[in-house]
């Protein structure tokens, strides 16, 4: 029963739920709702889909992680990098506008899913740490600035294609000429009053005098007067007939039941971007589910993380959806509206079904311009080049990773961003490791610390070297330190004694052991013994299982002032 | 001068050159020259280029290595491995015995030399160091294996093909039926001659009475007794005739000028092997210059050394060579002989020059099933598969890289195999370094020392928390540290303080910091504060460039002691 409970998280809030949870639930899934009707269009737009696909995409997935998520607060749903890596991964196999590309993004929701879960049930959440936090950055920045260009062509009502910055913007200023005027007036008007709404209308309406609560909810629901307005106008004018491009018949009906398709081929092709578009997923739903559950000293299981959010796309794969993730917008407002349950989730997904069967003709109107501008100003928050400073004044190795991640992404396309971003971390962080820090330490006078010769007046002995070394030793670095030593024993030749104080070594590989055991010999050949000082218990432990310390020419001491003790008392008495 | 002198070791060895060490220098050339005919026949046999391709190759990069080189004693040719890896690679691109197929191998060896010059250049050395002890272990097992099989073909006097195990062995075995027998027994005699000569020759030498100089020579001197008895066989009884395979022709000549090819897809064909070979000659070249430099209390400067090889390499590529490093048996045997300087590989090079000019006629006659026999008998003492059981005691990880290694190398052949090593090497790493340890300590009562509390008896406070991270924060395991703190602190409601223990933190990368400003946030929003303690110097300062230290919900203490004693008056108060 706990094992069911741990693998089902709505039976631990489900016996709980009460009266209050219920109301605060309610009134958070009513404004999320508000929030999300347009939202959802306008990341189907993004993915390339039919309209009515972002509504689906956030109507069962809710409902799934509702009863298998850890989190009470995360709201589930299409999100806007998730649709940008949706759209890239389809174009490749598929037509846009074609009975194949649906179903590609169904079939990529269900690998998508199917890798979730299995990520989760073998429990390899830790795979998303490969993805350092400057290459998560830099890709969320230059994945909003592709977007926003993405979206560009609806503004000026023109079409346009394109996976890179360079192709997107050669390919739009190209069929410039062809700009629909009516379109881009919507879309500048769009665009300029939904960024002044999420400027000034909150503090705008306080000023007024609005109560607080009115004044959160009327800002939120700028989206909606947006969407409402331009609909009119295009229904009124008759704007479609004088070419603005509308979202026109949406059907009226619930999440239809769809089915993926399993060809190997098609399987093949999107193996890649679905892993991809899992783990981005992932790791962005987790920092969100973190940040929020932290406010209520709640805990986020990883692992069960990931089979919410793989039974989440699932869900999506056979209703008609396409890939979907926690969302930090929906996931915000939700907490902020006061939702205490994944209950909240549930009223939401109950609200969109009404939504989706009984008012989508009210959108027959609605320009794909206002969708554009919704979809811009949502991510032009995501661009943040402040990491290129931030990560340039804490270190060089960072900026490289971010700089290199936003370049690729912008200027090969999001897969390659991403590829070359986690291979640039990794080789950083081993560059950084092959060269560990070893300081030559001394005696500080009158006390039985160590500490670099180089920075400290310390007490020193001619025939006695101690080097600390400040790095776990492994395969990378090994050879660093057998060229090291060899460099300073053949550099003085009245040392005795090596000391190797291993107080900041906190793992030894069978590489470093070996390097160990040549150092050994090597200096055995010379005649100088090698010692080891404050080695770890489990480093320890490890060297008893190798032939290191059976032909060790020397001691393993304590603490380096025992080894001080002893190896120049030692000399002394020669 | 000084810097001339660091790039061209010569000039400083030279000029202190005693007449000792000449007559010292030339007993070893001797001695080395009798050893690597045979050799260096054999290993072009094994590249599948014309035998006087071995002698060529044997010449001018010795003399160039005794310039440029840094080992006094390493001597330079055709090496076992590289052969094989040269084969492998010009396979791909030419057939054997065509005028291509030797130009390739110029070409490969021009690239090569290249790139360890461009590598010695731009201090590129540490490269090498991705190639962990477990991988180039289960590499060089596993070439010795394929190497033995490949030349079995030539014991049984049947032409086979193959470049991995199962192919390999498919082959020979498809092809035994037209086994020439009398091929095989010759192949037989040497193969069984030179492993009794190397177990038992010796120790036989010595129990009649031979002097210990003389059993050595004798010993060395095994493959050419070898070789002399079963060429004088073959031209007695004429067996070529009867379908014994024999060296045939080799031209009596110095060797000759040629010129590598510059096609840019032949250049772009040749570049991963020329780097593989490269990297792979570089290792085994510099632990045998470093093993033997120790023993004389020389150092090794692994930059110049890529120089020397790199223009040993150039000069084989335009001496009708192919890739040379430094081999382990010669440079052994030129070491034991007595050889003081370089001097000693440039007199062998000299004998060579003569050998190549006047005695080549007199191999005409050699079975190549002779020159097999000396490459299995060599081969296979590199063949060590206790590495696997080695390694399984000290740490799955190091066994899953040896046994993944060998298996890949066997199986899928060379290049798959260092590369499946390397990457499996690389990840087992990161994976090791992603779940770091964690001790939470307390104070030994009496002292100043904090210990695990579940290893000693300390005293603990209820209302703090200290955790000792023993690894370096960088992003693979920065999420780690987040989950594990929040776990942590969402499961006791007394805790009012986390202190986070940083003496074995050698790092924090960005992420890290990032992680870090997560936790101080959450940690926050719970009412709870989070410190640091023993932070090291170079950590303290990088964490002043970023934002952590302002925002911190605590303070940092010198010591762990400090802040025990802060932390609890401070609750005391309370």
């Amino acid at each position: 029963m706990d094992r069911l409970r741990r693998h089902v998280p709505m039976l631990d809030w489900g016996r709980s739920y009460s009266r209050g949870a219920l109301s605060n639930d309610l009134v958070a899934a009513l404004i999320v709702t508000i929030m999300l009707i347009p939202q959802s269009l306008a990341y189907a737009l993004l993915a390339g889909l039919p309209p009515e696909a972002g509504l689906y995409a956030s109507i069962v997935p809710i409902l799934l992680y509702a009863i298998f998520g850890t989190s009470r607060t995360l709201a589930v749903g299409p999100v806007a990098v998730v649709s940008l890596l949706t759209a890239s991964a389809i174009g490749q196999v598929a037509e846009q506008g074609t009975a194949g590309y649906a179903v590609a993004a169904l079939t990529l929701a269900l690998l998508s899913g199917g890798i979730l879960l299995l990520m989760g049930v073998l429990r390899l959440g830790f795979l998303a740490n490969f993805l350092s936090h400057p290459v998560i950055a830099g890709f969320i920045t230059a994945s909003g600035i592709l977007i926003a260009i993405s979206q560009m062509k609806h503004i000026f009502g023109v079409s346009a294609g394109g996976q890179t910055l360079p192709e997107m913007v050669v390919s739009l200023v190209a069929n410039l000429p062809q700009t629909n005027w009516i379109t881009l007036a919507l879309g500048v008007f769009a665009t300029g009053f939904l960024f002044a709404a999420r400027k000034y209308l909150k503090p705008g309406l306080r000023r007024i005098g609005a109560p607080p609560f009115l004044a959160d909810i009327l800002t939120k629901a700028g989206p909606v007067f947006a969407v409402v307005a331009t609909t009119l106008a295009v229904w009124q004018f008759d704007l479609a007939r004088l070419g603005v491009n509308i979202v026109g018949e949406v059907p009226q009906s619930l999440p239809p039941l769809t089915l993926p398709g399993f060809a190997p081929d098609l399987l093949a092709a999107l193996l890649v971007p679905a892993l991809l578009i899992s783990i981005i997923g992932f790791v962005e739903s987790m920092s969100i589910a973190q940040t929020l559950a932290a406010k209520k000293r709640q805990r986020i299981d990883p692992d069960q993380e990931l089979i919410g959010l793989g039974t989440a796309n699932i869900g999506a794969a056979f209703t008609g959806g396409f890939p979907v993730t926690g969302g930090f917008a929906r996931s915000v407002v939700n907490y902020d509206a006061g939702a205490e349950t994944p209950a909240a989730g549930a009223f939401t997904a109950i609200a969109l079904a009404i939504a989706a069967l009984t008012l989508t003709p009210l959108v027959h109107y609605l320009p794909n311009a206002t969708l554009a501008a919704t979809i811009i100003v949502a991510v032009l928050s995501l661009v943040d080049l402040s990491i290129l400073q931030r990560t340039w004044a804490y270190s060089r190795a960072d900026f490289a990773a971010v700089a290199v991640t936003i370049l690729v992404t912008l200027g090969l396309g999001v897969e390659l961003g991403v590829a070359s971003g986690v291979i640039l971390s990794v080789l950083l962080h081993l560059y950084k490791t092959s060269r560990p820090h070893v300081a030559e330490v001394g005696l500080v006078p009158g006390t039985e610390h160590f500490r670099n010769i180089h920075r400290h007046k310390v007490e020193t002995d001619p025939t006695l070297v101690t080097l600390r070394v400040d790095e776990s030793l492994y395969f990378v670095n090994a050879r660093y330190l057998e060229d090291l030593i060899q460099r300073r024993v053949t550099e003085g030749c009245t040392i005795r004694n090596v000391v190797l104080q291993f107080s900041a070594v906190n793992a030894v590989d069978y590489s470093a052991l070996e390097s160990l055991e040549a150092i050994n010999q090597r200096l055995k050949d010379m005649g100088v013994g090698l010692h080891l000082s404050e080695v770890k218990g489990p480093v320890m432990d490890r060297l008893e299982r190798g032939h290191l310390l059976e032909v060790l020419n020397g001691r393993v001491f304590l603490s380096q002032f025992d080894a001080w003790q002893a190896l120049t008392e030692q000399t002394a008495e020669k």
